[in-house]
């Protein structure tokens, strides 16, 4: 976690190899403009702050490859960028050539018959969600940052988002890629099958790889049905066992048609009660923990009568202590809106330690306790908000400064307080960064937690594909 | 191809190194009993008869361990074994050391809660089965060598089966894989998460390699809830277009709840009823296509419900012609059956050119419509039997010999005749092995139709994994 790492700069790259590649791109192929350039080198919270020596715009592949080719035979370094929503610093050069794909925005093919889409990777994930939609098709991966992240960023990233329980990852929604591979040659591998078994599946190796083996530039996406019929509810419980208990009963009774399973602990909810406006307690009561849990059936009526057999049924063996079913979509929507205004809630309580995480889901409540303890036992009266996809064994486990305490003090012992959470995820076989990457932020401290033989073997493809480490060099191993 | 490709041979491993081995097994772990060692050297049809200095059969991944570090000290090439149970000769050595798991079969864990149990490569396919069923859950993988192949087999092969269109290929259904690399080291990787985005995704690459990157010990596999309830049905179609059309109708009215949807030509059908006792005309007239689906729900009653409205509204509009709804499991199993003989029934019949081919399903009945054609003009005569998985745009396109010719005649064209089915599977942008893997049959004739940068990839991925090339040497690029 040092300072260092996270700011580690590249050398400048000689003018003449600026110019070279500037000529080899069309028109708007590279941008001077500093309003244009500037907005890119910042990361939106304002953590990073970088530069470059130039930002490149590129139209087509072949036009990227070019210029990728051009860099790799004078060893000069390359920081792809999508929409610059990332949340570990992975986006930002610190003299890199700056690579933006906002400009391939082309939909190269859309595919129902074959459940498939082909998007250029400048394409935002809400677009890529109404593409799907126009063809009569759903894709499931869905994110806050949707209306800016891009195709390209969420693949490079491996993200997660809400659907995560039912679809799967990004990996598990990508069908095929075309990549720019360090060296400037073009890998072609848009496939729309769903079984090619002719040697390594190469795709994987460029799917949350951050930019350090290629650069995206097309992904044949997964497309899904549309369900008929959907529902939201809101459940109270004793424990956070209980919850946990619940969702592998509704997993079971409904085949497997659970979207989403959100946990909330009591202390965040009253964050978002107390904080944003127009937001009402959704049970009569006051319960420890909560959940956000929502159903979808392709029978028109099948997620309604699901959710109420499974809800009833868990009322009378006592595992749930009280539920309310949306009854439209205004109230779904509120309910969601607990959920999702969390971190904007946490937000007005001042400074907090961010964790992402993940572990096992039957050691989870496990963690959750010890965890509070822990960080209890490390700072008296810091606040904890455990809340998120719960679904998938991942919370966010985030430490608010206690009301008494200065937030520079608080900030000082940020690396030390993340290092209790992390060590304990370590221990219950976790990861500590479950959804949102390593980037320039978490690389050097999941060094302390990786197997020695996971990252040399990670290095040595590395070095492999990119011998002179030009791509995004200091993100990763 | 080539026979030479095929039946590429290892230098002589000196005594002394297989002295070494010996030395580092414990009680058992390795055998010089030539019945034990033959069976392992004979591929189940007979097409590759191998042979071998040493079987080794580690008890542990330990144990494992040292014997790959002795081989890659003294260059010695190694080719792993799981059931033996493949049909393209990647599991038969010719003079390497033949690794098989078979000794390593304990259940690590098995944690429901987690939908997750870690089984030894060793363990056969229908054991996982059984043992997932005993925790409550379901493994969902199935093929007809269940019984034999192994763990190991199936991950290296990254096999596909029955019900990839509900749950994936292998590849899907991993979590985490134990591995001996190349150099001896192990790869700890058996994670039970959903979300871990530390770095690459290093169980991918493992995956369908068919043992060229290290040998496979361990495998956290994913668990799936049980069915409530199941429908099978046979449905007779004008067209194999219209099957498709059905199928797109079934993923979407169903919400994605088809677990098989299963293509047969009427000439394949015939045959099964023909050369296979006790099976009968499943539907009251002869069609020219028929489907067999499988739906399976959650809700105890959704099965039968959904398969009815499907095949009701498809009736009314054309798209099918007749179809009856299994009424219990014995007529469910006399469906099925109708499929699963196919090979057999085949078989009566004489020589066959097979293959294992997939093609996007918007192209699929386009293209069987150009084979026929193309393999009638290139053989008249020859009998077409079309069946398989077209839920997954996989079929099994093999080409009987014509009644009056010669089965050495036929054999002789075979690769000529298989370059015709290939070739316009590459033109429709498909793959020559959907799930059959390309072991040391297909590897030589892949070269012709893959990227070559894909190759050149691949290539150096194994170099940085293997520098001495140790791993099954002669199995892909």
């Amino acid at each position: 976690m040092t300072a260092a790492a996270q700011f580690a700069e590249c050398p400048p790259v000689a003018p003449e190899i600026l110019a070279e590649i500037k000529s080899v791109l069309g028109e708007g192929g590279y941008s001077e403009d500093s309003l244009r350039v500037e907005a890119k080198l910042t990361e939106w919270r304002g953590k990073w702050k970088g530069h470059t020596p130039l930002l490149v715009l590129p139209k087509t592949t072949e036009e990227l490859s070019k210029v990728v080719r051009i860099c790799y035979e004078h060893g000069v370094a390359i920081t792809p960028q999508g929409g610059n929503t990332g949340l570990v610093g992975g986006q930002i050069p610190f003299g890199e050539i700056l690579v933006s794909l906002e400009r391939m925005r082309t939909v190269r093919d859309v595919a129902p018959t074959d459940d498939t889409m082909v998007l250029e990777a400048g394409i935002t994930l809400l677009e890529a969600q109404q593409i799907a939609e126009k063809a009569g098709r759903h894709f499931p991966l869905s994110l806050a940052a949707e209306g800016t992240a891009t195709i390209g960023g969420v693949i490079s990233t491996n993200a997660g988002g809400t659907a995560v329980l039912r679809y799967g990852v990004t990996r598990d929604l990508v069908s095929g890629l075309e990549v720019v591979l360090p060296n400037g040659d073009i890998f072609r591998g848009l496939k729309r099958l769903r079984k090619d078994n002719t040697g390594y599946d190469l795709k994987q190796m460029f799917i949350g790889a951050e930019g350090t083996l290629g650069i995206i530039t097309a992904a044949s996406l997964k497309l899904f049905p549309v369900m008929n019929s959907r529902s939201v509810a809101i459940v109270g419980f004793e424990t956070s066992q209980k919850a946990i208990d619940l969702l592998a009963r509704a997993k079971q009774e409904t085949g497997g048609q659970v979207e989403a399973f959100e946990l909330m602990g009591r202390y965040g909810l009253s964050l978002v009660l107390k904080n944003i406006p127009d937001t009402r307690e959704p049970l009569e009561g006051v319960y420890p923990w909560y959940a956000l849990i929502e159903v979808a059936s392709g029978d028109p009526e099948g997620a309604e009568t699901s959710m109420e057999r499974l809800l009833g049924a868990a009322f009378e063996e006592e595992l749930i202590l009280d539920a309310a079913i949306a009854q439209n979509d205004t109230q779904a929507a509120a309910f969601w809106r607990l959920r999702e205004e969390h971190s904007a809630a946490e937000k007005v309580e001042g400074a907090a330690w961010k964790h992402d995480i993940s572990v096992p889901l039957s050691r989870m409540a496990e963690y959750m306790e010890e965890g509070a303890k822990a960080i209890e036992a490390f700072l008296p009266g810091a606040r904890l908000v455990a809340f998120g996809h719960v679904g998938d064994g991942n919370v966010h486990f985030n430490v608010i400064v206690p009301e008494d305490m200065d937030a520079k003090a608080f900030n000082d012992l940020r690396d030390e307080g993340s290092k209790v959470v992390h060590d304990l995820v370590h221990q219950y076989e976790g990861s500590i960064s479950a959804e949102h990457g390593l980037g320039r932020m978490k690389t050097q401290e999941a060094l302390l937690y990786k197997d020695p033989t996971a990252v040399a073997v990670m290095r040595a493809v590395r070095l492999a594909l990119d011998p002179k480490r030009i791509m995004n060099p200091h993100v990763l191993f």
